[in-house]
């Protein structure tokens, strides 16, 4: 129903609300070839060693056209597929609702009302996707790797402020401590506004497990944190804000096409493409 | 005053609108390393050379928290830096209006009714921008390059849906014309719309020159095929459409800010993000 927009949608929404809020929402993205499919794996798992319920979104926000989004992970990730205790899910998020910032927090919230204790979400680390997943995560995880185009030098200056704990995978590959140095002094250097939080920094190697359990104490010490400093509450009804506005805008959107705002858009539209008329005005009509 | 998002913008919009819808608007992207600046750059000269005013717009919308956005690129720009005949900008699109959606269009406006012939959109070709891009160029160019990572294989798929015109870029290396034998089988292969053009695939060398004149040939070629099959008009007012729903959709955003909305969302969101309300409901109230 979330992937549809079905209409149904906020009754099972209101019926869910009391049972929401429960779950820690854990972000991961970096860029391509990290192997962050593996990691969200070995994540599951070590979660799971824990007795946690795992719920897993994996979102590809590039994949505006095609459906079969990720197959390849679904495939990687079959290791829990017969385990009760995870749900796993791929989201192509088509970007006609706003992409990620529409679709994402309802079926977060689907899975925290199911009983999830974790709630990953998983991205393709590139441009806008990567802030768009801290916006929506409650300890956001960065995966870099050693190698060619995927260190720090590679990164953009955008994921060195975005992130809460910070991955060097591969770690048995050379160059896996000089990306854990350049990390270091370039977080450090960063203007974080939560300056009382300072990402660790953990090696992992996902497909041995290596690390692992490290990444999962670097994750829990970070919700021990948000919970302490009061920062869960302020993150999360900034979540919130950005979601009743995504639904508040798309509301809006539908009631001016239900009062034939459609036709008169494609009329205005024509206008502004002829020269006839500036953006603004047209919009100002929109609206009237 | 389009960076800024100025008030006074409306005003220069409607004094501009008669003189804007002359320019011919290319859109640039493709996977990062494929030397998208070099060919802007090769495309500015020869089009220089054809005696065309050209405006350059590089929007990384990857960097919603640095200001210095493509440095790198301006620098390596500067054979053109001197040319009254050219104009170049880097813009961030920093996400918070709406990223490219917003300010890109009115980006493009002005430098239309500024007197530019030609005006190239350059991105950072990964995830919703590439499509993006698409949606507000008349022509779009998709740029690929032999090699590991920028082949084919590696390209989403909806790159192959947006394209007008391809480049296999850096065409002196081994793999180049396996790229466009690919390229040619796949873009044949999608299902596009326009089914009576049929995308290009041109070999350049930006570095060097070669192949640069082809793809201003090509790239002319479809401009002359958009006015004569109408769908210059069609692409143009789908353009118009988004341009004036964005506007419209801050302009609503403002208006419920200015209302008190602002201080009503926050509480909103508090009980949202508490589970004493659900996110439908409270949209439902913030419109109300």
């Amino acid at each position: 129903m979330v992937e549809d927009a079905s209409p149904q949608l906020r009754e099972v929404m209101t019926a869910l609300a009391p049972y929401a809020g429960r779950a820690h929402v854990v972000g991961l993205t970096g860029p391509p070839g990290v192997g962050k499919s593996t990691s969200t794996s070995a994540l599951v798992g070590a979660l799971r060693a824990r007795d946690l319920r795992v719920g897993v979104l994996a979102v590809d926000p590039s994949s505006p056209f095609s459906g079969g989004a990720l197959l390849g992970d679904r495939i990687r990730m079959s290791d829990h597929a017969l385990d009760p205790g995870v749900f796993i899910r791929s989201m192509a998020s088509r970007g006609h609702l706003g992409g990620l910032s529409w679709s994402t927090p309802q079926a977060i919230r689907v899975l925290d009302a199911a009983g999830c204790d974790v709630v990953l979400v998983e991205t393709v680390g590139v441009g806008q996707s990567e802030v768009e997943v801290a916006g929506l995560a409650d300890t956001t995880v960065v995966l870099l790797a050693p190698g060619a185009g995927d260190g720090v030098q590679a990164a953009k200056a955008g994921i060195l402020e975005i992130g809460d704990v910070y991955v060097v995978n591969k770690a048995d590959r050379d160059g896996a401590e000089q990306v854990r140095r350049e990390l270091r002094t370039m977080v450090g250097l960063s203007d974080r506004s939560e300056a009382d939080w300072r990402p660790p920094v953990v090696l992992t190697v996902a497909s041995s497990g290596q690390g692992v359990d490290d990444l999962v104490e670097a994750v829990q010490d970070h919700r021990a944190w948000l919970g302490e400093s009061g920062r869960l509450e302020h993150r999360r009804a900034r979540r919130a804000r950005d979601e009743v506005e995504a639904i508040a805008v798309a509301a809006l959107r539908a009631r001016w096409e239900g009062v034939g705002g459609h036709a008169d858009l494609d009329r205005l539209a024509g206008e502004v493409a002829a020269g006839e008329l500036d953006p603004y005005t047209a919009a100002d009509r929109l609206i009237g």
